[in-house]
């Protein structure tokens, strides 16, 4: 039912507007992200939908239908992308997403719905060091404080100023009108391409939890101090960093992903030769089962006090900087998913998110579900994240039902 | 024979010149560095000598002696100090050996060999990233190429112009003249306060040996990636760090001095949410028996294509970025200093050095020895450094002695 030459062509230009010499660059709030963002609601328009920017900052085409008072039909995802990665991370949901609208339109389908195409502001970490701004902000979920967020000069209101938004509303949002959600995404895993499947039916999104230690050793001269009289920080750390991987592999053989990766690591005074004094470390956690976080961070709190001992350092409690619980997909729209990819003939398997998405912040004001196509390798975020148009397409057909489904309801 | 109080009031009174809020910070090239030089100067001139600063930035107080032609005693260390520590480290030294020379001019003595009174430039890795700037151009041994290191727009060659060295003639350097080199340290270290002795005769001093080492993993998405289907820079380094504490603690129970650090660790891309996929890091190794470095370098070499085979990473073979042989102290001027505390009735051993010091370079083209005082915890390079002035004086004592025992040579 959908065209595939019209998601690459999109897909392709969306591509090419990044930052010279670093693809696939197209961070929130940057002017090459409005110039993104430009290209998105000409399409949009191009394909009969009616463009806003709502109070949150997201880019939204509508479609009005027969019976709006049955509530809106939303799909989408984000534009914005990392750092030097996000080819289709993001991008190829909000473009599945424009196929399906182009695609009710070449068939001159109306629905009774209203419909909804999106492209979430800042789904990504942003230079404001947050993420989901837009699927947080449309549902009243922005906490106030990170308004005031700075960056180069320009606070987060102003920066959704900037694109459109209305940041001073930003605490009255509701969007009681969603009647469901979709989202497709790239898997950003490597288990669809492995198993040869088309479409992954996200049953939850795990909750992401980041925990941050600080390691406390003494600094000491490196040449003049005998190696059994030395508190360094680096030694327990790296003992530490063997323990968490060596846990968190415990939990992933269990039932229900689970993950946890020591991603940040900052050692101090990081002198030739000086012996450590410090390394603050930041722990990244998911649990599709909240049980298993609880388990993981009880296991933590113990471990760090026998390490602190067995090496002679201080390593205060540890603490959860940021603690989501994981958000399960609807059932009813799982149901409806499954459907669709049955009568477009995907092959599928009901599988977790590890990543975070805007799914999991419209879920908690609406029915709210996501699929996931096969990604090369796995990989996302860097500059090799690939993910084959013909995947893409399937996936966009099966929304493309699935949306046919939720409008019969 | 010399005089403590007056050793308390001048280290008392470089201490005072130091970055407000920064104690006790005197980088060499800085204001503070040439203002802590104008009170030595001043000093020295009190004391009788005659004061110049050399080719290699170095400020020298000199006293001729009878027979010139014996050439000179040269006595010193360096007045500048690492960031945020340094209230003794070098500076104990200059005062006495400033101290010594004030000393024979108490009592009266002529020597028959001309004196002379050192403070060298820039011990201390200083902004331009290398050290023992002063010792290594006085005597024709620093390389040309450092000339050309730039730091805030200043490069080496400047900054010791700016001193009042003179850059250009560095290379003809020599110093054939020089009888006898001696210098006194701190031990920044802990043993002499642990045993209870007074003074540390310095049998070698350590060689230096930096080792790079670079682990590349895989950037994964830390959400997505299942725990065993990572190639984490992070987890192989750790085990790296540890196996090299392990290694380096086995060494250090066989004679000799043997001390290896990790003291730079710096992680990419260091992301909260990506699996880390390079780790660069820096080895420290200190050895007094240099077969103890190779067996070292060996046994890291084989033990690095293990972790990467074990952890799926690649680690380039480790690069020697810079490796210098252990430096004997001159055996005749060991019995010297023997002898001096024999006389001075100071408690003393033979010991090696861990750090690097100016008197390795001076050996290279003369005798040359140095002797250390305790200091309290072993502490260095850090604002709690602290150095006892009862300790100190008795070092000079030990050092007066010792000029005189080679004068009668
Ligand atoms: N999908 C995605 O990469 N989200 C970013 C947040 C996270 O899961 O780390
Ligand atoms: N004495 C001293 O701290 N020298 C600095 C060079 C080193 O040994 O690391």
């Amino acid at each position: 039912p959908v065209n595939a030459n019209r998601i690459a062509e999109d897909i392709e230009a969306l591509a090419e507007i990044t930052e010279p010499g670093h693809p696939w660059t197209r961070r929130a709030f940057s002017p090459l992200f409005r110039e993104g963002r430009s290209y998105l609601e000409a399409r949009m328009k191009a394909a009969g939908l009616e463009t806003r920017i709502d109070a949150a900052g997201n880019l939204i085409g509508r479609r009005t239908g027969r019976k709006p008072w049955l509530g809106t039909i939303m799909l989408g995802s984000h534009s914005d992308t990392v750092p030097d990665g996000g080819r289709f991370d993001g991008i190829a949901g909000v473009i599945a997403a424009l196929e399906v609208a182009r695609a009710l339109s070449d068939q001159s389908i109306e629905l009774d719905h209203d419909l909804e195409i999106v492209d979430f502001l800042a789904e990504e970490v942003s230079i404001f060091g947050v993420s989901c701004i837009g699927s947080r902000g449309m549902t009243g979920q922005l906490p106030e404080s990170w308004l005031s967020r700075v960056s180069g000069g320009l606070d987060l209101a102003g920066g959704i100023a900037q694109v459109g938004g209305e940041p001073g509303v930003l605490a009255q949002q509701k969007r009681p009108d969603i009647a469901g959600f979709l989202e497709l995404h790239i898997e950003q895993g490597p288990v669809l391409e492995a198993e040869r499947e088309d479409v992954g039916i996200v049953t939850a999104i795990a909750g992401i939890t980041r925990i941050e230690i600080t390691v406390e050793g003494r600094a000491d001269h490196a040449g003049t101090t005998p190696m059994d009289r030395r508190a360094d920080a680096l030694v327990a750390a790296s003992q530490l960093v063997l323990d968490i991987r060596n846990a968190a592999a415990e939990l992933a053989k269990t039932p229900g992903h689970f993950a946890a990766t020591v991603g940040e690591f900052r050692v101090e005074p990081n002198a030739a030769n000086v012996v450590p004094s410090k390394v603050a470390l930041l722990i990244d956690g998911r649990a599709e089962i909240r049980a298993d976080m609880e388990a993981f961070c009880r296991w933590l709190e113990g471990h760090v006090e026998k390490l602190a001992t067995a090496y002679g350092v201080r390593i205060e409690a540890p603490t959860r900087v940021s603690d989501n619980l994981p958000t399960p997909g609807d059932a009813g729209l799982l149901s409806a998913l499954e459907a669709a990819c049955e009568r477009v003939g995907a092959k599928y398997r009901r599988m977790a998110s590890g990543a975070g998405h805007d799914t999991a912040w419209i879920a908690k004001v609406a029915p709210a579900a996501m699929i996931f196509v096969p990604c090369r390798g796995g990989r996302s975020h860097c500059e090799d994240e690939w993910a084959d148009n013909d995947d893409i397409a399937i996936g966009a057909a099966v929304l493309f039902e699935a949306v046919r489904e939720m409008d019969t309801d």
